[in-house]
């Protein structure tokens, strides 16, 4: 275990950049315009990206059917959503630096800013208030109102003391409402704590490793990994003490064992943790990789159809669900948490690039990107009770993640 | 451990009952109509029953204000509520057999059936389509359609062959579209299968132990463990492994080691799991009581200020929180979980009855009984920040809980 100690330092809010950001606020729609004129929950509502066509398509789950879909929402490879507090609203990360606030009840574009020239994903603080942006071009973290879209912290990815910037990567919200990110061109982690207002405090973890390139944060957000390109192994931040630096774990992942040509990293933000185990893709193999959530060893490898990409835990942690990088994304499989056993195998179509399960468990929908469809299964069953078409589906975004530390 | 095999029936749906129950369907009201007519999502919102005045309250957790109060509800006493799929809408169980239906963005009641005699709690299906009630008079439980409160099935928990019946407590939701509940009178645990349509299938595990009182589902929905007040220790079920049986655990908790007299049973819903330790209200003792959750044994003791009567886990599982019950209900006081001393303490007032954290945590709210206030506290900082009247606050319920098993 290394220990590296964390430098600190305060912030002052940068300020600059405000008038640079194309903030368009569209007049909140009253509910008595058109279509989407009557009172209802958000719970049971998801939103899916369709890449092809920049749209967000909004899915009700229960009628098994699209509410609607917003579009003009720039490039949306690689887009993520997290939602706001009360779950109306999706804030939307495109990979053009774009961040849209849409309203999903009343399918309407309310704030949009171009913030960066090259964007990662995001995240919201735990109070709601506050939307993070991970920016490739300029390196940084661009932090905004969540009600207004205005700026509120301008965070450059400095390296050493600057002026050249990072990429960041692997940006998620934890408890306390702190922001953790990884910076790739300088190897370090930073926690940037807004729990004291708008000014945050920020901590460097310098020397972790080279390339951190993703991250996750642990259901409970105790637990910040990243994973590393340019080096084996993955680096582990316990975020009820920082003040232990990070500790390196699983010094066997990665690049170094690869027997195969990686057709694509793993996304770390498909770690399932089901009870005290987690469940990883193994970088460029056939395999998925089980740890102990105690001690972050590997305690057995399960043999699967292709390079894994998302390892998604069904909430019952019973099962954890795999799909795979071309060519083998027609597949998805179901490992049983128990046996570590392939307890079943679906062939959806081509192009599975996500999966999300309702809530409480009783549906798991697919993204089948070639077929242009989006596909509704019973996860016990396996019976498919639903298919949507949407161009180029992608990423599925259940409301739910509203209330869910790091989603 | 005992193992006690269990029985398996296949029931019919009852139907006799079906024209006893007074439904009284309201009209869903329009959102053009009056107030609450902007749309809205109900991520943020949350139901707190004011006893006295058979009235529940809606909290917009996010402006700390009610958004409005809904009349109408009976007795309200040992109240509890779980959400639709949606999130729109509040199942309120009342201790007179009264099931209610409270649009929470209409604030009106949309549908509310007379079902029993007297009821104590009930749970929603893992697909948002049953609602189930258990009922001391008749004894049973009595599962109607979530949309239109028609009655499904009827299961009278009968003893034996019958026609005697047993009072029913601790009934839950679990995955598979499955109840679990206990019978009071026989100590028995049953568990009702919908899996397959409105017609259940039936385990029933007799000889369990006695008097069994209450019972709670772990957050995965895998172990269900019922208190028995006729003896000491507990029983649970492995739901992965039914046909293992009946498992006694913790077999000195209870009543047998009381010192003190036992003002209230504590909430076993109020167990709290934390990581890989549940925190648990001793019976009768000023304790809370460390579990395993590997063994399920005991592994620590808490001296705390009086006895508690609920133990409920901040969403990050750093601290757990306690309310006690008469002559030291004013006190709240928070256990650190890892060094599992007292780490803060609380005086909101008298009568502190519940307690209920925000989904992501950033919030906590108490009820303050005798005060007539809901109170909101930063759990972080301690600090107030919101105080609203309410008469008799009892039970809150985050509409979060539409996606979380168990609740």
């Amino acid at each position: 275990m290394d220990q590296l100690p964390p430098t600190r330092e305060r912030q002052t809010v940068g300020t600059t950049m405000r008038n640079c950001v194309v903030a368009c606020c569209v007049l909140f729609l009253g509910a008595c315009s058109s279509a989407p004129s009557s009172l209802r929950g958000t719970a049971d509502l998801a939103t899916v990206i369709a890449r092809a066509d920049g749209q967000v398509a909004i899915l009700d789950t229960t009628a098994h059917q699209w509410t609607g879909k917003v579009a003009g929402l720039g490039d949306l490879s690689h887009a993520s959503i997290v939602y706001s507090r009360n779950g109306q609203f999706a804030f939307v990360f495109g990979r053009d630096g774009g961040l849209t606030k849409v309203d999903i009840l009343n399918q309407t574009i309310v704030g949009r800013a171009m913030q960066a020239g090259n964007s990662i994903g995001g995240a919201i603080s735990q109070d709601g208030k506050l939307v993070a942006v991970a920016n490739y071009e300029p390196g940084g973290v661009r932090v905004f109102d969540s009600q207004t879209l205005d700026l509120v912290a301008d965070i450059p990815a400095t390296i050493g003391k600057g002026p050249d910037r990072s990429k960041v990567v692997g940006l998620v919200d934890a408890p306390g409402n702190r922001f953790v990110f990884s910076l790739w061109d300088s190897g370090e982690i930073w926690i940037v704590d807004f729990s004291s207002g708008t000014t945050p405090e920020i901590t460097r973890f310098e020397n972790i490793g080279t390339q951190p390139y993703d991250a996750l944060i642990t259901p409970d957000g105790r637990y910040y990994i990243a994973g590393l390109f340019g080096e084996d192994g993955m680096v582990m931040i316990d975020l009820w003490h920082p003040e232990n630096g990070v500790r390196r774990i699983l010094d066997h992942y990665g690049k170094g064992e690869t027997r195969l040509p990686v057709y694509k990293m793993p996304h770390l933000e498909g770690w399932a943790v089901a009870g005290k185990q987690a469940f990883v893709p193994a970088v460029g193999r056939h395999e998925v990789l089980v740890i102990d959530t105690d001690s972050w060893k590997e305690t057995g490898r399960i043999a699967v159809h292709g390079q894994p990409v998302f390892v998604m835990a069904h909430p019952d942690g019973k099962h954890v669900w795999v799909n795979f990088s071309v060519p083998d994304y027609d597949t998805v499989q179901i490992i049983d948490t128990e046996s570590l056993e392939i307890s079943g195998e679906l062939k959806p179509g081509t192009g599975v690039l996500h999966m999300e399960f309702s809530p409480r468990g009783d549906q798991v929908w697919l993204s089948v990107r070639d077929d242009n469809k989006v596909i509704g299964y019973n996860p016990y069953t396996l019976t498919r009770f639903a298919e949507l078409p949407l161009p180029s589906p992608s990423g599925i975004f259940m409301s739910h993640r509203a209330g869910q530390t790091g989603l």
